[in-house]
């Protein structure tokens, strides 16, 4: 028999897996009739923050997915760095979102479909810490595909 | 006699009086031993939303004052947007603060002392929007010493 140390064995938990549960809070964006971005925060394995796009329900800009995620993982923590941890977000961080990762320190972002019009990369890769990895494309399509349709599904409706 | 038209008065409100206001948040932080920074946001010669760094009593990086303050302005008008209002704040916002200030398409931002280490303007002055005015300067030794004298007492006791 083979004993399995949990603490090591969750490094194969696979980016899919995660993004998948960031797909999940997408979904509950949408059916609040917001732009359908979700955002989880993993530690050793364990999601420690999650959050979704409300920045109609709350009428205020900064109530992005990724933002609501930070202040759940940090309530979560007590402390204010996300070291060691990943962020999950459905679509690239904005520039404002990219800014609030590089004061968490954030070990790695790890994001779906790229946003050509908002991105952070489209200013600068520098706005990202530089000791933060980087990976994107991650089950891209859907990600993508559900804010394409939202807003789709508005123009039709105006 | 002469009637005065608040509403055409206001414009003649200067700079300084409502940068004393930011450094009267600044030093509401300042008492909470937190980096001494405050923002307030005007809309039309009025104060519709203060703000004052918070970061290490709420361990949350995100609650710079800027964002404390965008958010108070939001919940004042109940819209997300900040037209034709101003944001006074002491320090250059970072790039988290500044990509918030795109999102909320305010006209005016007006910054004391700049940040060459973590001010948005060191990534690309992109990162504002192109329809935001940018004036800094104001009160700007200031808005700086509170900061420097901050560390400085930091450094000495440690």
């Amino acid at each position: 028999m083979r004993y399995i140390n949990f603490e090591e064995e969750e490094a194969v938990i696979p980016d899919e897996f995660f993004m998948n549960e960031a797909l999940k809070e997408a979904h509950e964006a949408l059916k609040l009739d917001e732009v359908p971005i979700g955002a989880v925060i993993v530690h050793k394995g364990r999601i420690i923050g999650r959050g979704h796009n409300l920045t109609e329900r709350l009428s205020d800009v900064t109530a992005h997915a990724e933002m609501q995620a930070f202040t759940a993982a940090a309530n979560y923590t007590g402390g204010k760095y996300l070291k060691d941890c990943t962020l999950y977000v459905t679509i690239e961080p904005c520039v404002m979102c990219a800014g609030a990762a590089f004061w968490t320190q954030i070990s790695r972002i790890v994001y779906g479909a790229s946003d050509p019009q908002r991105g952070f990369s489209r200013i600068s890769e520098r706005i990202v810490h530089p000791r933060t990895e980087v990976i994107f494309g991650i089950k891209a399509t859907e990600c993508g595909q559900l804010v394409k349709d939202f807003f789709l599904r508005k123009r039709n409706k105006s």
